[in-house]
Order: C-alpha cells, then structure tokens, then sequence
C-alpha cells in the first residue's frame, strides 16, 4: 500500500501475491454490473489538490483493477496537469455517481503513476498490457500535440500530415506520453439513495485492516 | 465577486443590478437542454480541499443560478462536512459531464454559504425561495438525525415517530440546516468528446473581463 503523504512521490504500491478483496468491492462490483448498459457508468471524477490548495476535478474512465489487488487503474497523458499536481500531493478523491441505481461512492486514497521510466516490471508489464487492451482510438490521442496547448488552427487540417491524425501508434509498445494511473482507497464512503431511508455505508482502512460503520445518509 | 482566498470565509457576492452572461454560459446552457431528458445531467461533482490538504468530492444537485449572476446554487446541509471545509478553504471546482452529448464542464471558482445567519436581504430571500421551490421529500432530509453520525438500528422502526420520518417542515420557513451554496466561477474549462478531433476552450476571468481561449484536446 502507498503511505498517504504530501510533497514527495507516492512509492510504488507493494504488490502481495494476493490482496484480500476489499469489503466495498462487492458493493462496487454490484453497481457496475447493474448499471452495464450505460457504457458512462464507468467514468468517475477524479479530484486532485493543486500546489496552490485549490482543488483540481475531471472525469475518467475505470480500466479495470490491478491483478489481486485492489487499485483501481485508470489512464492518463504524461503532459497532462494532473501528473505534475500528482508528484506534489498523490491524495485523491474519486467521487462515483451511479445514474441508473441512484449509488455514489466516494473513494478516497493514493495515486501511483506508473510511466516508461517504472522499474517494478510487474507494473511495467501492467502498464503495456492495458496499452495493449485500449482502441486504436484511445492510443491515437497519446501522440497528439501538447494537451491544452493554445490550439493551432493549422492543425485542424484535413488531411494526412494534420497533427490531429498521426500514423496509429504501435500497439505493442506504449508511448512515452501513456501512463498507468492507480487508485488505492484508504477509505470509501458508500450512499445508496435508493430505500426509505437512504443508506450510507463508511470503510476504512486501519492498519491494514478494512473497519465498516453503518451511518446516517 | 468572492475574492478566492484561503483560511478565511468567502464574502457575500456583490449583487450587481445586472452581472452580463458569462461566455461559457450559453454552451452550459446548450449542453442542459441537450441533456434535458436525463435527470441526472442536473448532478455535477463537486470538489473541495479539507484542512489536511486531502481533497473531498461529492454529487450534487444544480438547482439553477442565482438570479441575474453567474452564481451557480446548490442546497447543503449545515451539519455536513463540507460547510466547514468551505469557512477553512472555499475554493472548489465543479466537474460537469454530460453522458448524451459528451460534453464535460470544469469550473473552478469560490463558494459562499448562504445560512440562516445570513444578513444580506437579497441573499436571505434567495435562500427562503429555494427552500419554498424544493419538494418536501427533499425538504424533510434537513429534519433528518446528524448526517454521517453512526446508525441507530432504532431509527429504523417504520412507525411515525422513526427519526427519519419526521414530521414535513414548514414550507414556507427553511430549517436552520438548511443552507444555499454558491459557487462563483474565476475560471471554465470546457471540453467536447464530439468531433474529429475534440474541442477544448479555456475561460478565465482577469480584473472582471471574461477571456476566452482554444486549445488542445
């Protein structure tokens, strides 16, 4: 498990053979299968803390957790803003907002990156499998100009040398630009607002051991 | 405007007769009717800082803007986490996805808790009015025991002296829990899924004046 600490990189989580799965994993696991036929029951949002304290929020979409453990993966483009604001302060909150079965969970911990320069080479090996799985479509965007980047109208040209329309990149190899970005929740706040009254569920993580309290929604 | 600033409580808004429309507000706009039969494309994630520097996020409900302004409103429960949060740290970001037309608002600004202490006129109405246009489903929520304090397995008895089955508050006069947020955006990050390739602008507000800018996906 990363230790949730300020202005220093989170360490590598420490993959065990086998984490025990947590305790909200199968109230997770339950949501995301009832709210399948909506492809955006995936997407979350992501807060971050920005060095200036103000806080930083976008969606993203769940890839799945990490083998045996209970990070979950999540993509992200090296230049983006979010991996700068990660080095200085890894605390994150996703926030999990299921439309169809009315369930929020709000999953606070420790981000990871996981980039080219990873050593760990079960991580690394993580990092290329989930490069490999992603549509030619979701790697493309890893080889476009400088995210958020005053836009060159140049660059909207339609045809074969547009910025925007690169050759498709190699789907063995990441590219430099495609990070691995791992969730590992300290603790998880569950609402279901379904049921008179609604329910509310905290977890928590204490020395390695996950506590469940029952309160008030 | 609040000034955003940290460790000390954001001011009232300064009601101008007449604040102009925000630039980002006819794409909200757009984006609302176009989402307009999902009711969930109401919710947005809003994201602020706790005293620890961890970040907090939550689902909340858009329940319009604050007539005349660009004053985003949201209902809060005085006793919940965030109104603290708020005096020691306003500054907040709103991740706003729109499912059907993929389309994601981030904005980034200071929030104001409107409460019943509150002296500002104009203010102390706009409160009473949201109170008054809310259901009482929602209303009877701010009669319900201390949130997030641990379930007594006694309130749960469906009798009509269960705790969460008060009697429903007066309509015309809001509890004292019962609070209007604000959220004031100094900056949008606008971005569309939509089109080959996406289209991302950048709204920033500097000494009053909206500045508009496109950039990269």
């Amino acid at each position: 498990m990363p230790v949730t600490r300020q202005n220093s990189p989170a360490p590598y989580p420490q993959l065990t053979d086998l984490e025990p799965l947590a305790p909200w994993r199968p109230a997770l696991s339950r949501a995301l299968h009832r709210n399948h036929s909506q492809p955006f029951a995936r997407y979350f949002q992501l807060a971050t803390v920005k060095p200036d304290r103000t806080p930083a929020n976008r969606t993203v979409v769940f890839r799945g957790f990490l083998a045996n453990t209970n990070h979950l993966m999540m993509i992200s483009d090296r230049r983006s803003q979010k991996t700068d604001q990660i080095h200085q302060n890894p605390n994150a909150e996703a926030c999990w907002y299921f439309t169809k079965t009315r369930e929020q969970f709000r999953l606070a911990g420790a981000l990871t990156l996981i980039t080219a320069d990873t050593t760990d080479s079960d991580l690394r090996q993580a990092r290329q499998q989930l490069w490999q799985s992603i549509s030619d479509n979701a790697r493309i965007q890893f080889a476009w100009p400088q995210p958020k980047a005053p836009r060159n109208q140049d660059d909207d040209e339609s045809d074969n040398t547009d910025a925007f329309n690169p050759p498709p990149p190699n789907e063995k190899t990441p590219l430099d630009t495609f990070c691995l970005l791992l969730l590992t929740p300290h603790s998880v706040d569950y609402l279901s607002l379904r049921g008179d009254p609604q329910t509310r569920k905290l977890y928590r993580q204490v020395n390695q051991t996950w506590q469940t309290t029952s309160v008030n929604p």
